[in-house]
Formats: structure tokens, C-alpha cells, sequence
């Protein structure tokens, strides 16, 4: 099941000496941020990690209480031109097409068909939810994790030719790992699918599936020839964004983040969850899209990553922001757009 | 918030000399399982852990793929002469009770209020589920947590007059404990409800909120007065119980077990999903209460986890099956009923 990441990118190297450091149980040496220029909001982090791991500290934190969320698109990745498990979705209808010459006269699928993706998506919800039912149900959670594989492995971003593994922020993966290394358990708390993301994010940012929260749809149990099998229902479960993060956080971790990242409106209700219940130690950050000619500038008025509220939010709550085009040195591991 | 810890037992020193191992990485020395007689059933459990961890074995299995599922009730603490969470919301009525005077008669809490709990849970799952919203919601994820943190620190066992925390089968804290120096991930996989358990977990079996997977109901996300809660709405979100406990698995681990123990006919689906995936390491363990002297005997007649198909397909699935008169030297850390 493995194979398919034998052609996945190297961790960059300066992440692979942290992880190391971490499993070694070594205190890290030297600038576990290099990709992050030595502004305030690098400070800012050192400064939260400090006063929550140092022995004696006021704002200690045991290490089985050092819970750090972050939202994956828009944060851990690109977003941009729209989310990949949308393109996800568009690839597997192309794909599954010849079984279906119905598509060929019904919306979404017939704009999608020739070509027409805006057309196909104009809808909204509406349009939206057809195609990810055709795509993400009717088959077992095995068979969609090999799907998933496959793809993830091969498809190339549609602006940069990459690998979506390889649209990940280096800034970022490093300060997952600086937060590992600093003794954080890890978690991604995404709109995204939760079975999206766990084939390819403890390759990618060494989180683990259980450290994966999500949106995901109904499934059944059946023995299917004598083998246990869990059915994919075309019928959404849960909605991991919004007011539901906390409410994720809350069934799948059962304990209140000390610290939680994220870029959009969809993270609003996280980041207070996280940073407005009384506890002493905390730290909330955005990632603020400011630097469209590495990556791409956008945020009240994009309809993908909307960043409005949160925004005005963030001074008043102590939220660090992240402006991507000054903080950061680097943006991807290959460079930038 | 732990103070209401401050009353609980001590763990088991075998226990605890364990869990250090684990924690300083040494190998276990001496007998992991001393509460276990020298039986085939033990021999089974040292020879599967044998072939997963030892390296070059063709059943080695890396340590982030060693996930094992624990039941609760019934496998990890005693769920006689009902569910201890069902003692608790009884325990409950009768605490809110002169906040209802509609209670004194309306069934079913008019029965339970006259100690009569037989009549009060005769309709079974219609009577239950009123108890369950009174007892359950309306009150805030912490506030909850509160309740289920006084109510484990003082409440008493109806028969050996013990804290529930001590109704826990040392045999199996070792195996738990075990497990985990062996490099192993344990979860709990419960029908009981993952926030009554959580509360406590970490402290009586080693196991964080995180890892813990239950029975749960609706949330609600709100800001009160700028404060972030979430409210516990009385509607049921999820039952973690029968073909639930693969889907419950499968949306909180990501991955499925190699290893799962339970005890009645609600972990048969757990027991299908861990052993008979084609997966070579697996191994399946069902704790069958025969010792009515030191315990309690019970299986196929039993309205409390009631053991009667899991018992007929162990053996043509190879899973091992617990005598608790003969396999196991003790029973409760304090001696037996």
C-alpha cells in the first residue's frame, strides 16, 4: 500500500534533523525556523514555546497537555486555485466517466466533461455535493485510501506541475516539527476529508491517522464474502469547519489545544476555542496569503481561504499573523510559484 | 481540575514499574503479566506480541502500525450488576431530582426516585434515553467533565462499596500496560460515553482523552458572555457499539488494529475488523466472565453484556478466549468481590 510514495519528494533536510532530534530525544540545536525570517511573529512563536515548555515557568505545560491544532488547507498547504480534494474530485470524475454516459447530459458532470469547470461549480453546494458523492462513496474505506494513493502520488498541481505533497510550506512543516520537538502532540484539524488527508500526512508533515481530524461521510459495516468491509454512503457525517473544529477537537482529542493555526474564517471558532477559554497558556496564529507573486495574495473577498473575520479578530484576541511575504524566506521546498 | 483525583488508588506497583519502563524506553524485565496464570491463554498473548515486535519476523509489525482496542465494560472494569455509567445518571436523577418536582410523576424517574430501578428501566431503551438526556446535556462539555470528575472520585460500587476506578481487573492493566512498553498505541473502543470515560483514563489505565472512543452526543458551539462553550444538546451523535466500533475505529485511529479485546456480542464487528482483513499479525481476546465467586458469571443470558455469537465464532477465528477462573491469579487490585 506503500508504493505509491516511493515517488514522493524528500522531506526537506532541515525537517528530518528536527524529527530526528525529537525521536532521539535530543533538545534541538541551532534555528529550528530557518524558513522564517527573524521578524516579531518568529519571535512571537519562540517566545509561546518557551514560556510553555520551561520548567518553573507560570504558563508550564505538562507535555501530555501540549495539544497544537492546525488546519491543513490554506495553512499546511496551497489552497489555491481551489482546494485539491476539489481537483481531487474533477480528476476521478474524468476518470470514472466512461461507466457513466448518463453524466454526459446531467449537471454538474456534463460542463465538467467539456471542460467547463466553472460552469460545473456555479452552482455552489449544490453542484458541489453531486460530485463528491460520485467520487468519495460506493466504494470501501480501503479502496478510497488506494484511490487517494494513487492519485496523490501522480497528479501534478494544475499552475506549478508539481506534486501537491511538494505545495506544502516549508515555514510550517518546520514549525510542526519544532512543536514535536519541543514535546506538542501534533494534530490537523481540517475541512478537508479526514480519509483525504491520512493516506499522505505522516509522509508529509509526520502526523499520524489518529492525529488527523476531518470531515467525513456516513459509512456501514458489512461482511462482504466472509471479509469485513466499511461501505462509503453518499451522506455526509460531519462538517469539520467552523463551529465544527471545536466541536472536532473536542470528539476526537477530548482535551482544549494550547495552541492552534489556521488561515480562514473556517478557523475562527478554533482559534477562540483554543485561545478564549481562561487557560493561561495559548497562542493562536493566522496565516495571512500576503505574497502573490511566491505564493498568491488573497483573503476577505476570495471565495477559496476567505479570511474576513478572523482578521478583524485577531488583534483584539492577541492572535499572532503571519504576513507570509515579509515572515517567510522561503515558501515551498522547490522554491516558489 | 484534578483535585477530584487526589482520592483515587494508587496504580498497581507491577503497573507502574511498567508503565516506567516504557516511559524510559528500557526493555520490560521480569514477568509483564504476574496476574496471570501460566495457561495456554497467557502463552497465546506472549507469543503474539513475540512475533509482531521481533524484528525479521514475518508478522513484525513498525510501531506506528501497532494499534490495540481495548472494550471497557466488562474488559477493562467490571460493568456488573449494571454499567457504571448507568449507575451514574441514576445517581444523577436522584442529585437533580429537587430541581424537577414533574419528576415525582412522570416516568421514569418517578420509579427511580422510589428506589424502584427494576420498574424504572423496564422499558428498556425508552426509558433509558430520557435518564440519559436529563443526566447527559444541557450543561457545557467542562461543566459535564466536572461532574464526571466528582462522581468517579467518591461514588461507591453498590456491591464491594469500592471507587468504580478500583472495579478495574489488574490482569488486564498489565496486559495494557504491556502493550505499551511493547511499543504499542492503545485505545479504548467503548459503547460508554467517550466524555464519562475520559475524565478519568489516564489516570487508571495510562490511556489520554485522545485515545479514547465512545458513544457521544450532539454538540453545540457557542460564544457566552465572549466565552467559547460547547453544549451538550440531548440528541445521540453516535453509538460505539456492535457494527459501530469499526466505523468508530475507523473515523478516530485511521487505521485498524492488529489487536482487539472485548467481551460480549457488542465487540463482535471490533473482533471481525481486527483479525479477518488478511492482515498475517492479528490477534483477537475475549474476556468470558466464568468466576462467580472472585467476579461475576455470566455470557449468553446475561441483559448485561451478553456473550453468546462472539463465543461461537472465536474458534474459527482463532481468538483467544479468557477463563477468568483459570487464567487470571487476581482480579481486582484490592483481591476480588
Amino acid at each position: 500500500m506503500l508504493s505509491a510514495f516511493a515517488t514522493l519528494p524528500a522531506l526537506p533536510s532541515v525537517l528530518a534533523s528536527t524529527q530526528m532530534a525529537a525521536a532521539d530525544d535530543l533538545p534541538v540545536r541551532g534555528d529550528p525556523l530557518p524558513s522564517w525570517n527573524d521578524t516579531q511573529t518568529k519571535k512571537a512563536i519562540m517566545a509561546f514555546v518557551d514560556r510553555v515548555t520551561k520548567q518553573g515557568s507560570p504558563e508550564f505545560v505538562p507535555e501530555v497537555e501540549r495539544i497544537a491544532t492546525f488546519d491543513n488547507d490554506g495553512t499546511l498547504w496551497a489552497e489555491q486555485p481551489m482546494y485539491s480534494q476539489l481537483l481531487f474530485a474533477l480528476d476521478r470524475v474524468k476518470a470514472l466517466a466512461p461507466k457513466h454516459p448518463e453524466w454526459r447530459t446531467h449537471e454538474p458532470f456534463a460542463s465538467l466533461l467539456r471542460g467547463d469547470v466553472r460552469g460545473a461549480l456555479a452552482g455552489g453546494e449544490k453542484s458541489i455535493m453531486p460530485i463528491v458523492a460520485a467520487t468519495h462513496s460506493g466504494m470501501t474505506s480501503e479502496e478510497f485510501d488506494q484511490i487517494v494513493r494513487d492519485w496523490i502520488g501522480a497528479a501534478k498541481h494544475p499552475v506549478t506541475h508539481r506534486l501537491y505533497t511538494e505545495m506544502v510550506y516549508e515555514p510550517m512543516l518546520e514549525l510542526v516539527a519544532f512543536l514535536r520537538a519541543s514535546g506538542f502532540k501534533t494534530f490537523i484539524v481540517s475541512g478537508g476529508g479526514i480519509d483525504f488527508m491520512r493516506p499522505w500526512t505522516e509522509r508529509v508533515y509526520g502526523i499520524p491517522p489518529e492525529n488527523v481530524v476531518g470531515s467525513s461521510g456516513k459509512l456501514k459495516f458489512e461482511l462482504r464474502d466472509g471479509k469485513p468491509a466499511l461501505l462509503r454512503l453518499p451522506e455526509i457525517d460531519f462538517i469539520d469547519d467552523g463551529p465544527g473544529k471545536p466541536i472536532g477537537i473536542n470528539e476526537h482529542i477530548g482535551r482544549r489545544p494550547i495552541a492552534a493555526f489556521g488561515n480562514s474564517d473556517g478557523d475562527l471558532q478554533m482559534l477562540q476555542w483554543t485561545t478564549m477559554g481562561g487557560n493561561p497558556a495559548r497562542f493562536g496564529l493566522i496565516v495571512h496569503h500576503t505574497d502573490g507573486e511566491r505564493e498568491w495574495a488573497y483573503d476577505r473577498k476570495s471565495s477559496v481561504g476567505k479570511l474576513d473575520k478572523a482578521l478583524d479578530a485577531a488583534p483584539a484576541n492577541g492572535w499572532t499573523v503571519v504576513d507570509m511575504k515579509n515572515d517567510w524566506k522561503s515558501i515551498f521546498p522547490f522554491g516558489s510559484k
